[in-house]
């Protein structure tokens, strides 16, 4: 088996809400003023977007980045990882089906660390090979997708479509490029975080963990403790 | 007062997800084959693009519509639509602050009903005077903006942006472009319609009161009775 | 006009999940040990729910807290308060209809403030009756209730049964019970709180203000400094 | 390997909305009449609840159901299941985490198709044996749980604690409860029905697929033709 099965997640940028900061700052500016739509319609100038995605950002009062939303589409991550993904309920998914979809030549995710060790690594493979075979051959037999797909190991990849809006994903990468979070969502994240700010660079621009977009760390005596170095760096809130 | 107090709802189409209708068909072309990101962005002809989107409206399998978001500047209605408008839950709304927005020269919603009497017109709008009167006197005398607003009328109208999916809107539409909507929510939904016509035609070709959509009427005995005339020319479900 | 017009928010506790903490519990320890359902629905002592909730609380894990939701019956408010309460989507509501629901005796909310001034509180007693007999003399016209409700202050009191789970309550708490809140949705948040309280002591412990809450202040330059007091108090973050 | 890796969904109720008809009899009151909390905290008979009741679900307008919540803990589902489940997005879930629960002895969900092929059974049995010793021997080796539940067929058993309100119920139980959906989590849907049915029997009575619910199938040339059957003994629609 070549290196297909070797875990690479794949983040492309499908589509957005056009012109995506200049659609918040129009509803930021409805909020605090008295303008009507013909003005809200006209493009502030740089400055004055940098300047009011700033203040919401820095308030917390973020409903307003509700309005830009983003679709990617996810290839080359886990059953496991997709089931991470689908638990951020403010989103919308389209995933490949497996009940309609016959997966007669599938990828598989392998961990970094048995990817490290050669000898594990063989194993594994091998075991691949073996559980695909075992799918192959219930599906031969006649029996349906959905049932031969309980055989298929986890790290089975999964193909997915997935949208959200700025806020919801400024939350999804807090949690999600943690150190903390499972190394694959992780990975999915971060890759996730590089194409949005190439469109909504200032919207972006400190997103991440929380520790870098809040200056906060919830993750207790867990925490990796880069926390800590960036207070010092970043200045402390309050 | 001038013709600026009539109910004029004006509705315009801020932004939304590039090219909507092929991420929505990139989508569904997701959930039931094996192809992969670089194909899904290649752009489908028309004619698959309508046979696709078809076949997920008839068969009620909308989620993949949810990828397509659609931004709306809204300016004219008064606060009672307003409170229609945000009980729709799956959507995002900035709305002009009542609290920290000073309405000294504010526009107010009449109903048809009232502008086809001429003398009770005249004692509406005289007395949407002295409402705005007394609104502008507790400014004067110190009153905040937040206390001043509870002597405004429901009529009073606002502003705002509000994003909504595209499967969101449809059941919008089906709820509010009803004959039985309030008169002002229904004006609403149906310059919304207009205007997601131009830039997704094939999504919301059959949108509508859900007699349209869906060739069903919820409203029993109080229905307006379009429905079955409807189910002549347009052949009984099932 | 008597004592009914002044400002009075009702709030009462119409229902709840079961045993709320014990749920909470159980879906506590059903994410991070290996029991079953039958050992599930055993209770754990008290001591052991209250080590469990608090730890979820601290590290911000506080989806287990969904599970168990609360149903309020609220009388008292304001439009405006209403409209602030169902901005908050995670929720449910069911609100008296000014559509269907004729007021020919309604009540109307009177800031402090305004309760404050004799003189001005007389005008806006007077203001109000004159509002009221307008709205009868619509109805008596013959014109529909949605339509005479246009003409009635936004300080017409409404009623509603709403329902939100532990986890969006406490963070309704954490914006509505701040001192930068509207006042009346600030009083209704304060009572839910005090109700909540009664049946849930352990979840709603530190509920509040995120001042509170979180030990964070978000409101900036705009913060009321109980925030930098408590810090002191309750010892600093991180 | 015992009959516990035979498939064996596992539904219990672990709590719910104290009295959930009366709150929902309350809130459908609240939105049609101007009585106060204290009235709409008297319990109505029980004609008066069943004909309230019936009305708002015959008429579509449902949002009432909300106020009424109900969980579950389940047990003996597979990975594929949990994924359809959890899809479900106006619902709370925990879930036993494969990242901190380590599955030295876990259960399996054979299908039904598997179960009736001896041969085959035999096979699949064995195949989850190897699998097993595969997962435990990655942990031997000092592996994390995450990177070695990578190995994991899909029909390995999760356990979860599940919350939904009564209008997400219905719907969960038309597109769940349907011919059409995969037979595991039908069978779970099946249950969790049959457990709410004894709490509340009325909201519940006609819940079920579409077809029963609605009179309406959706799934075309798919559909199972229960629905023709149905029509003839309940009346068409409309």
């Amino acid at each position: 088996m070549g290196r297909q099965e070797e875990s690479v997640v794949r983040v492309e940028l499908l589509s957005y809400t056009g012109d995506p900061e200049a659609v918040v700052v129009a509803a930021i500016r409805q909020c605090y003023s008295s303008i009507g739509a013909r003005e809200l319609k006209k493009k502030t100038d740089k400055e004055t977007q940098r300047r009011l995605l700033a203040q919401i950002m820095a308030s917390g009062h973020t409903s307003t980045l509700e309005h830009a939303s983003f679709t990617f589409v996810i290839e080359g991550i886990s059953r496991t990882a997709e089931i991470h993904l689908v638990r951020h309920r403010i989103a919308s998914y389209s995933i490949q089906s497996g009940r309609y979809v016959k997966r007669g030549k599938t990828k598989y995710t392998i961990p970094p660390e048995i990817i490290k060790n050669k000898i594990v690594l063989k194993k594994y493979k091998n075991y691949l090979k073996k559980c695909q075979e075992f799918y192959n051959e219930l599906l031969e037999l006649g029996f349906k997708a959905e049932d031969a797909r309980m055989v298929q190991p986890q790290s089975v990849q999964i193909k997915a479509v997935v949208t959200m809006n700025a806020r919801a994903l400024r939350h999804f990468f807090e949690l999600r490029c943690c150190q903390r979070a499972q190394w694959e969502i992780r990975e999915m994240a971060n890759k996730m975080l590089l194409e949005v700010k190439k469109v909504a660079p200032i919207i972006f621009e400190k997103a991440g963990a929380s520790c870098l977009s809040q200056k906060i760390c919830w993750e207790g005596d867990l925490s990796c403790g880069l926390y800590k170095s960036l207070r010092g760096r970043l200045g402390k809130r309050g």
